[in-house]
């Protein structure tokens, strides 16, 4: 049984339910190895992909024909794509219920469907899977390196490609298609590619505006590869940057450095916030885990409670922002048993 | 009161409850016009957004600070990105709580989480607001137009950009660079972009096969503008198509042609797919719905019980496949008093 499946199994077991059933996309990624497709939002043929955990560890994966089901993984089927009437809740109803008969079941009840649990007894495990998920296994962390290549090939994409006059969305498309093809297939990204006045405002989506010449612009890259997100930001600037923006990106780059250099295991989440905040004033978190999902534990911000663990994957991305002009790094380590790791491979550099 | 929200309530009055709460992202957009950011899963900072209906036909979208609220819509806020401790199932909670007091809620099983509704008594909505998205308002149609030309730009751009020597996944960075420029704005997008052989499949989604002399190419674009889906699909050649290719694709057109002709308010949807089945035996659905979904009522297959009304709008998608080999063309049209008005603009021909 891999790490995760024993975290997992103590999290079921310390809810006293019989049975688990997961249906966020990451949790399901997490036990099952199987990614559900996400880019275009619910299918409208078939509900899922769900995991389904039993008080003796063992896994299965309850997934429409339409999802594709890594090797090894076992799987309970139910009907996805057809010409047939459709019964989606009852699809997946069908196929769930021999697998939570007869037990209460701890569920995911921020993800799981009300219909899908009408008249079962369930209790919340979300919270306890959230933690059990910030430790990342040997196989995790080969699919998170795969994922940061991502990163790593877009941001030097934007690097090659930026000039003046090109829009954000050509650049983007730039970005995008080196992304997707360093991975040979579709990738779901989240990303801010801003420019101008708006990296000002933290960033944002990219758009139809023109970069000009004095120009910062701040890419931000998540993509997702095999079920793992990877994370990554760089800000650059188009010809001369301003005095500021030098002295703005230099302090940055000196507080993720000192960021890093405080990340080791038992380290306190709260005190390597606290280490980069009272050098920088910044209206965001200083960094989060990445893994399952592109924000997990431990969360680096002021109120945080976590200690960090060798096996944590921890995005760390200090920000300056004044009006009509910001900047932010970030890079990715991993927690290993004295220190950390540097995961993140791109260039940061302002010019 | 737009005709859609008369539908809506006629809905929720129908299963006796005092207020109807969605979760969908198709039906939010339905009935708020907030299209949720969908194309990286789920927020890691909050649930939503949601919509409430009330007995009297009021509106309400519920939906945290992240999400945007188009003009006119009644707003309840919860919090979103933050760096403070998170509680998205409790925000959610909190949100809705004080719309949903005192009363049986009708809800849409399949999509509300069911920690949303615990201690709630409910009943589920999902099959009849399913029936009151299928007739189009007249804004409806405007935006559908809208999504239809993307469709348009990324089947031009493909046609412009086809060549042997380059790779599905470069076609595609082109195509989607197309639609989004057309947009400006990032656009989720469903498709096939399949070559060679895998046409034969009916599709699937872009790889790093290089497409060859001689080859197909089936691209089935589905992408959504301010939360409405277009459709579209061509077939083309590289160079030489086959004598099966010609054929096919001809035999294609002319069911299309068909089945177009047989559209209007009273026709039986099976009545059109046997129209079309009956001259090409293929696997999947002969057409469907579009809208706040990208598969939605009537759907045009074998058992449908649906009738056609005015205001309907439905892709009709004929294909023809054997082993190595396939073709497919779809076009949209808007069912009208006395017949269909046709929406596509993308060119058909195989070359």
């Amino acid at each position: 049984m891999p790490p995760r499946h024993e975290r997992a199994l103590a999290a079921l077991r310390a809810t006293g339910a019989g049975a688990l059933l997961a249906a966020d996309p990451g949790t399901v990624a997490w036990l099952t190895g199987c990614a559900a497709a996400i880019e275009a939002g619910p299918s409208p043929f078939a509900l899922g992909p769900f995991a389904v955990m039993h008080d003796d560890g063992t896994v299965v994966l309850v997934a429409s024909e339409d999802d594709a089901a890594p090797d090894g993984c076992e799987v309970v089927r139910f009907a996805g794509f057809t010409t047939a009437p459709l019964d989606r809740l009852g699809n997946a109803r069908a196929a769930l219920a021999p697998l939570l008969r007869g037990r209460t079941v701890a569920i995911e009840a921020e993800a799981v469907a009300a219909g899908l649990v009408a008249g079962v007894e369930w209790v919340d495990v979300g919270d306890r899977l959230e933690r059990a998920r910030a430790v990342k296994d040997p196989d995790e962390l080969q699919r998170l390196r795969a994922a940061i290549a991502l990163c790593d090939a877009g941001q030097a994409a934007l690097r090659r490609e930026l000039t003046a006059g090109r829009t954000e969305l050509e650049l983007w498309s730039s970005v995008r298609g080196a992304i997707e093809r360093a991975a040979g297939q579709r990738v779901p990204v989240l990303a801010d590619l801003a420019s101008g006045p708006r990296t000002g405002d933290v960033g944002g989506a990219p758009g139809d505006r023109e970069v000009a010449e004095g120009d910062l612009v701040i890419c931000d890259l998540v993509p997702r590869l095999d079920g793992v997100w990877g994370d990554s930001c760089a800000t650059l600037a188009v010809g001369e940057p301003s005095a500021w923006a030098v002295a703005a990106h230099g302090r940055c780059r000196e507080a993720l450095e000192l960021a890093i250099a405080a990340v080791r295991p038992g380290a306190a989440a709260a005190a390597i916030d606290a280490l980069v905040r009272e050098r920088l004033d910044f209206p965001h978190h200083t960094g989060h885990g990445i893994g399952a999902a592109q924000h997990e534990l431990p969360r680096i911000v002021p109120a945080s409670a976590s200690v960090l663990e060798t096996g944590m994957v921890i995005a760390l991305e200090p920000g300056l922002y004044r009006d009509g002009e910001g900047v932010r790094v970030e890079q990715v380590v991993l927690v290993t048993g004295d220190g950390c790791e540097l995961l993140s491979g791109h260039d940061l550099a302002l010019t």
